[in-house]
């Protein structure tokens, strides 16, 4: 019998997570605020409690996992890896696939990995209440079952379009306790001011954080947690790498090349990060691609540059790429990649050419999502399907050249809360988006400290 | 750190189906013409494949299970166990409860289990398509999945009501290639009868039955395909209790009362038919305890009789618990338990009082299944909330008493394609349907072999 899934025992849960910014060839470049100068980190004690802000600026390359949340990882984790055969046999391909299965989570997502870790610090750091936004909702689900499991409130800014579009998110988070606010808002200063100029704005994630950001700013008992970009939520994930490492070497195997969606940083990270270890010590390197959508593409065609990580301009900047922070991506079904910016550390890592990465069609991305589903069973995450394409495409890049590569890719969610979409490209409705080419060049034109970034 | 989850490995995958027809104390009963004269099992090679018909009148105690099958069931099984830890302070109980999360299928729930296995033993036969009826969608989308993996086209009648009510459960049967028709249907003979009187029918499960029976009956590429009721099926699902009884034995612990939800019966039989082998060996007696619906209560409520599984009367006559093949259950949100009759073996099993059933009312099966979600993280199927109300409610009785029971339960599915049901129930919409007396007497007068039972 053909073994099609790799196990491990709940022991084998990482024991720490796993801090890329020790093996940077050199330090990450400061936040800055809207000056220019240099931020300290206490500036961002108004929206973060110390036991994250020192996981923030941390370049230990080791950082324990408290026990409460590895007991609570345990109800999913170690996830399980699969060796989609059935895909390699459709695809006639000599390549070996595997992917690490992060749908498994009660959230349907890696996001509940970090999502349990900030409620636990928060709650450590007597918090009461987390604010959040949400676009898909796959974060904001996350944080509404962390908060309940650590006993805090948590309200969750939903991008009003999403709100609209994806009731049932909104009825997880709600089952799960949370409050949902479709965004923007009349309840800040910044939704206010949005809605005086446009009764009908649709919400961005941009405005959506803007908004959690305002409230937490203004509350003692709350705080702000965010589910991609920062270097906390990038730590967080690196369980998922850890544990594939592990799982591949259970079966012989070493990847050649690693694939990950990548919006804000947090899934790619979580995947490729700990293989970057490696790298470093000299001993193996595999190719890490991020992928990311042809109509939202900031590593293979923004700037690298300080900018915002919000649409007001509420948060540090940062230097990072960008497609500006007031370009409003098209409104593709992976919202989770529909950001304008990438992480600073996945930033770095491209810029310093130790990671690779390519864009692709929305068309094309549901088209492999479906044959993936069909060989293995599980609907993927339109996010999910931007890995699986990549893959698919290297694949049978495999087969034409003979090379029976092992790749390896993140299924970082399923696709139940999104099968409007599927809908959408079976009956032929689906649009492909081009590249927005005029509006990144407007928003670009807006960078606070123009082209200085280097 | 508290074990929350137990697993086995690849290779603990049980390698046979047991049969608990090899340990009832007699025979079941035969089925019957609508004559009342028994019929020949070849009577059913209309519509099922020969060696399907063998495993439905097995008497063999066990059943291997072909690798081809065990090798598909590895993408998901062994499924975990967990401790409701979580659920049990909450409570605060001295009972320790388990569950079997059967949840974490591709399709969603147990109903893969049996899919699976119809499809490959009808390839085997050389059948080129399915049909099949689907209420939930459970069972349809397992069946369109299962018919994808072994390359059968598949056809599933859809209850109309549900069709319109969860398109995303349509959704997902297309995405893995079934053509989904709205029933009744004009399609067949059964379907124009029901329009022609009420062009507005609703649909039930029974004249889906109906609609899809009588397509394979009258073509010979095709063959029928049920999802839960007969022996077969149920057979199929004994995987799950073999699995929980060794995962239990991992932990030391055996359970003293085992709970799941009953509709048609394969979901409770998974579970609780395994622990009845070591009854009949004298060796340990957990009470088995089968939850259903206080609006469709045929265990409770129902006449053990001989009656059509269907609403048009194409299928044998089963001696059952029924509430009459012609009763309309109310619109509840366990699709899945939205039947008028139990299966053979659950009835019989009933009758001879090896088995208890109770029924719960529907509002206090969501408030039970919030209460678990948000304790454990999965929401849970509507029908899996049955079980969760029953176990909540012994391990309140627990707390009265101060007993440590071991009680375990089948998670059978989680509730991503329900969460409109959460909404109703959050929001204070959700109906709690009386038993239906009055709808049950009138169904109950046309029992087509009268009280004949025995």
């Amino acid at each position: 019998m053909k073994q099609t899934r790799i196990l491990l025992s709940e022991s084998e849960i990482p024991t720490h997570w796993y801090n890329v910014v020790a093996d940077l060839p050199k330090p990450p470049a400061p936040p800055r605020g809207p000056d220019g100068e240099p931020l300290d980190p206490s500036a961002m004690l108004a929206i973060f409690p110390e036991n994250i802000i020192e996981q923030e600026i941390s370049a230990e390359r080791w950082i324990a996992i408290p026990e409460a949340v590895r007991e609570i990882y345990q109800q999913w984790r170690p996830s399980p890896m699969h060796r989609a055969h059935r895909l390699e046999q459709v695809l006639g391909t000599p390549a070996k696939i595997f992917y690490k299965n992060e749908s498994v989570s009660a959230s349907g997502s890696h996001k509940l990995n970090s999502a349990i870790a900030q409620a636990y610090f928060n709650k450590q750091a007597g918090i009461k209440r987390l604010t959040t936004e949400t676009g898909a909702g796959q974060w904001g689900s996350s944080l509404a079952l962390a908060g309940q499991m650590f006993g805090l409130d948590v309200r969750v800014y939903m991008v009003n379009v999403s709100y609209q579009q994806k009731p049932f998110r909104r009825s997880m988070m709600q089952t799960w306790g949370a409050e949902v606010l479709a965004s923007p808002t009349e309840l800040t200063r910044c939704g206010r001011k949005i809605l005086a100029d446009d009764p009908g704005n649709p919400g961005s994630l941009g405005i959506a954080i803007s908004e959690a950001v305002e409230e937490a700013a203004g509350r003692d008992d709350t705080k702000y947690s965010l589910g991609s970009v920062l270097n906390h939520v990038l730590l967080h994930q690196t369980i998922i790498g850890q544990e594939a490492k592990k799982q591949l070497e259970q079966v012989g195997e070493y990847p050649d090349m690693i694939f990950a969606p990548c919006g804000g940083g947090s899934n790619f990270a979580g995947l490729a990060f700990p293989f970057l270890a490696d790298a470093a010590s000299g001993d193996k390197a595999p190719r890490l691609v991020a992928v990311e959508p042809a109509s939202c593409p900031s590593l293979t065609r923004g700037h690298y540059a300080y900018d915002f990580g919000d649409t007001e301009g509420l948060t540090p900047l940062t230097l990072m790429y960008t497609l500006g922070h007031d370009f409003m991506p098209p409104s593709i079904h992976a919202g989770g990649l529909r950001y304008h910016g990438a992480s600073a550390l996945v930033s770095q890592l491209y810029h310093e050419k130790l990671i690779e990465a390519i864009s692709v069609p929305q068309i094309a991305t549901f088209e492999a999502g479906i044959t993936f589903s069909r060989c293995e069973g599980i609907i993927p995450a339109p996010e999910s399907c931007h890995a699986i394409r990549a893959v698919i495409d290297e694949a049978l890049r495999c087969k034409e050249s003979g090379e029976a590569k092992t790749l390896l890719f993140n299924l970082s969610g399923h696709g139940h809360f999104d099968m409007a979409s599927y809908d959408k490209y079976l009956s032929g409705d689906l649009e492909n988006y081009a590249y927005p080419e005029a509006a990144v060049n407007a928003a670009l034109a807006h960078l606070p400290l123009g082209e200085l970034a280097e």
